[in-house]
């Protein structure tokens, strides 16, 4: 992706004439994740229960999301809700809607905030790590940007999804590829190939020159300047993604595995644990400024071994 | 610690008049490194025999340090000591002595190598989880760097050791600090009070609002101009370290714990990953600068849990 361009197109970005449309647009994203979030958590609890009512010789604990509030010191806030059962190991689904001001450090860092540190920024993220290691973690983000200040306004999408198998997994990556190109495809014949591109080269780790995972799409300053359309796309991202890897669990939640699986999902996961605290920008960033170090580390995997 | 006044102390060092002096000095340093590599990994593999003939019920496995020796690519290399036992759950004990050229990114973050980029660097790094909870991990490093060309060379040792207790331990905090005081106060009355602050600091999640662990000393750029009893000292850190450690080892090596602690410790640990992954600068600058990842990353605990 040329990022640069893309940066700079938001820069260009015509004049926002109506406060009140963005004030629109703001509620329309939020609604969406919010929205977005109880699909997401319906479709994992029911997944869960299925699990734990063929499998009640485990144990016969019901299992369900907790949610947690929490809100952020400079403005906004959100909703954490992660569930620890027998087939999610563990799962988190955080939205959150924040505002406020980025410090002098990072607010070069953002198109639109370089002048005023202005932002407002409303999204989900979930992640998810499966007991069984023969179903993939996953990880999918999708999220609405405003910075600036009044008809200088700059907005945006940001967001993907991707999953990290566990052990050699050909077959999921070719099915979960196949219907995330299928999605993108209706939107731009760009797209995939973008995106699939963008996320190959965010989620790898140089120092084990090795991917976190295989893949999916990944995208930033997504603003083709219809917004429905891009709304469009991104709420596809999060249907498309809970619906896919909804079916991946169905498909495996009953499937045997050995101890040796089980030793290679606790290692791999110390990669993704690397990823997220040496390379993620969302973990980093977010840490150093003022995130809620509960919410974003949320994406760390509850056992994990290091050889 | 005035860190500036150090490192203007560095660049202030009179000049070298005499080379065969530096590379006396290398040699002997290095020398010290790997025998204190050959103490270290003696006494801690007693304490896992000790600790295997009074279990034997566990199993009647016999451990020992594994050694793997790797190169660097642009100079030098080391080798890696690991053992995994019963007592042990896992230990790394790494020497190391590399050369080479500094990247431009980096070589202004060192003393003496802003023009040139050369340094030269012999050390020993000691990292141990064990699997009894109630004795706590270790750290301990010492290595001394030189950097820069002909008679403009500068040099310095840094180092220190800290624990890193799993459970609230102000006992084993008491003792260990009292210790390394003893051994500071012999060089220099200065030196406990302001190590200890500078380990502190630096062993801090700021994140989290935590220290990693009830610290000890930490110290770089430590140059007094004279070498001799600068080496004492950092051969009495080793020293010191390695003695007070397996006392505390041995005394609590059969000690009963629950599976609370054990919980605990996992949850310790991940906070233990989360400070070398966001901001240990030996790991962040090691795998930045094209250091041995497995090296690097020996420090990551074996079993590790997040909430």
């Amino acid at each position: 992706m040329n990022k640069k361009k893309l940066i700079n197109d938001i820069h260009n970005q015509p004049k926002v004439v109506n406060e009140k449309l963005i004030n629109f647009k703001k509620k329309t994203a939020e609604k969406w994740f919010l929205d977005l979030r109880d699909m997401i958590c319906d479709s994992f609890l029911k997944l869960e229960k299925k699990y734990s009512e063929n499998k009640t010789k485990i144990n016969n604990k019901t299992y369900d999301f907790e949610k947690k509030k929490w809100l952020r010191d400079g403005g906004g806030g959100g909703v954490m809700s992660t569930m620890r059962g027998d087939l999610f190991e563990k799962v988190g689904v955080n939205i959150s809607t924040v505002h406020g001001q980025f410090s002098e450090e990072f607010k070069s860092q953002i198109p639109g905030a370089e002048e005023t540190g202005r932002f407002w920024a409303s999204g989900i993220s979930v992640v998810s790590h499966m007991s069984n290691p023969k179903i993939p973690a996953a990880h999918m983000n999708t999220r609405f940007l405003v910075t600036g200040e009044g008809s200088s306004k700059k907005t945006w999408f940001g967001g993907g999804c991707d999953l990290t198998p566990m052990t050699n997994d050909k077959k999921v990556e070719k099915l979960f590829h196949s219907h995330i190109k299928k999605m993108c495809d209706k939107y731009n014949k760009n797209y995939y190939e973008d995106y699939k591109l963008w996320c190959d080269e965010y989620f790898f780790l140089p120092h084990r020159n090795e991917p976190r995972g295989i893949g999916g799409i990944f995208f930033d300053y997504f603003n083709s300047l219809d917004w429905d359309k891009d709304l469009e796309f991104v709420r596809d991202v999060g249907l498309t993604f809970s619906e896919v890897y909804s079916n991946i669990i169905k498909e495996r939640m009953f499937q045997d595995y050995s101890k040796k699986d089980k030793l290679e999902q606790l290692e791999k996961r110390g990669r993704y644990v690397e990823f997220n605290l040496l390379y993620d920008r969302g973990t980093v960033f977010g840490l150093k400024t003022g995130g809620n170090p509960e919410a974003i580390l949320m994406s760390l995997p509850p056992q994990v071994s290091w050889k």
